[in-house]
């Protein structure tokens, strides 16, 4: 078979058409008849060609491309939500042209000029490197997830109601001390709502409570190390208190209870823990770990019909009328599991009230 | 800022240079002065020009793009290739448009369709629908990793070499009786040369062995029912004997080494268990895992290295001189961590033979 393009010359050669008429087939088909049509498609068979896409995109400035630049794809809660936007295909017919984007923000910038170069309709933003007020300024369709917005659209889980669920669900457990463990997170960052909605939740219920922000470092050895610590604290400091532990995600909410089994060989009633993402982990650690989920399809189905509401009203007029802000959110799900459980009759009955 | 297009008209109107010497910058730039180039730059800036690839890809053929098709990212090992392949942007500067190919043949031809449309300069191919000699027709520079490839390029882990690694290893640390335990793989897949590795070692060692062959369902209930009932069998069945068990993956083992952990609060000696890949579960579970890593950036480099090599071959000359196919295997690792151990001395020592 010969690599060599196929034009509509050789198409019309092959069918004995005019040029037009190839032409026409391809963008006015309904003003040939079903017969003429009928050759021509045989005729892409036979010549093995490749509708040109590329130069469409050109013609009328569709390229039915969407870019994604996303910090990494080693991280569970990334990896999901690219799975689920790359499944989107199917439904909205968008490719999607992806980037890491875990660096600084003029190689972000550099990222975002090559999918400007290649005609993307709108952009898919979850890096944290380039505010939200630059982000505008590139005049295209965007949509972010759970980063900065202040200027921008943006999709992001309701992560105060999902802290409110988790806490909410301890304190009527039984817990006598709430306990929230959480990493330093960049200013205006969403997840910073998971903080309020804590505490907010332990002082709305009178509730005795502490705020652990650490800094877990880079790897996992430090990660493991601040658990460590953390653990070795509350063994000394809180023995005998019934204890419930909201972590900001499942990584640490496992390593603490792998430390736990680690020196009983089971978790003792005094503990109960909560993490945060339903991550796969969350159900392959030695016990099945109660979790809040964001809800990742929702997110992305979300942010997709956002992004294409946007693109089609681009295509309809290249100034489209200012419309606000959206910031949509998700409503986040509690998922118990077997790390909490109620530690009297009474007090839990009241968790169906929630 | 106004979204329309800046032509080499206005580029040119701007400047004063006749829009020649605008195509002149673009193509050949040298055949202008410094002091050109410089003006010329400087309107870009001023005008906000976003250089049009699309045109160019159209010009000259040379789309920069190549197209993946993975099977899923929800598994560590597909995100982490993934993940890997998009961070070889920096290096080769070729874009990845990505879909999902966990399908059937007919959908994920559409998506080759599709990806031809947009002129990809190549193709990586990691989903298992479509046979390598339907692959070969397309007549695209194409490479596959982990899947069938007897009539095309691939770059493979070396799954024998890796199961000799895991298996020789619980020999050399004293276990009396060799047990693989692995799914349903399809025909031709590279992943089946981990059993014969495994079965060769054995025989060679002349050590008791058994293969198990389970059909793990499609649920993560289904896998752990049918995991359940292997250890249930191990514990009756190999009461007091020196255990070494083999796993095709990690999820495997650590499912497995909970119930242990479950059971007894510890991991007693008569059990040694290696999984495979290498993936974040096997350092987050109660025991770190020892593994075979199936060095996934070296993959990943080998793979794109070899695809560049096609793609640059191909601009030369639109039908490039047949060249044998070529079948890279890496040489994977074993990463030996704390759920192995040697039974004795003498026998330990013996691992350094390897």
């Amino acid at each position: 078979m010969s690599s060599k393009k196929i034009t509509f010359d050789d198409i019309a050669t092959y069918t004995n058409f005019s040029k037009s008429t190839i032409s026409r087939y391809f963008n006015k088909p309904d003003l040939l008849s079903e017969e003429s049509q009928e050759i021509i498609r045989q005729a892409l068979i036979d010549l093995n060609y490749h509708e040109n896409k590329l130069a469409r995109a050109l013609a009328n400035g569709q390229s039915e491309f969407v870019g994604i630049i996303i910090p990494n794809i080693y991280l569970d809660y990334y990896a999901e939500v690219l799975n689920q936007l790359l499944g989107t295909f199917e439904k909205h017919g968008y490719k999607f042209l992806v980037f890491l984007g875990d660096k600084n923000k003029e190689i972000e910038k550099e990222y975002i000029e090559e999918l400007l170069a290649f005609n993307i309709e709108g952009l898919i933003e979850l890096s944290h490197s380039i505010p939200s007020k630059e982000l505008v300024e590139y005049n295209i369709p965007v949509i972010t997830i759970e980063r900065e917005d202040e200027n921008i659209n943006s999709i992001n889980s309701d992560n105060y109601e999902g802290a409110v669920m988790a806490t909410q669900h301890l304190i009527n457990n039984g817990c006598d001390m709430l306990i929230h463990v959480n990493t330093i997170i960049p200013p205006n960052a969403p997840a910073r709502k998971r903080i309020e909605g804590f505490e907010d939740t332990c002082i709305q219920n009178k509730v005795q409570f502490k705020t652990c922000i650490y800094d877990f470092g880079n790897s996992r050895e430090e990660t493991e190390e601040t658990i460590k610590q953390f653990f070795d604290e509350c063994e000394k400091l809180y023995s005998g208190i019934n204890k419930g532990i909201f972590f900001a995600n499942d990584h640490y909410a496992i390593k603490f209870l792998n430390l736990i089994f680690k020196k009983y060989g089971y978790l003792p009633d005094e503990y109960q823990l909560v993490g945060y993402d339903n991550s796969p982990i969350a159900q392959d650690s030695i016990l099945k770990l109660t979790t809040v989920s964001q809800q990742i399809s929702e997110l992305t189905t979300e942010a997709m019909r956002e992004l294409v509401l946007m693109m089609e009203e681009r295509k309809k007029s290249s100034s489209p009328k200012k419309i606000p802000i959206l910031h949509k959110k998700v409503k986040p799900k509690l998922i118990i599991r077997d790390t909490t459980k109620p530690l009297n009759n009474i007090k839990s009955l009241t968790d169906g009230s929630m």
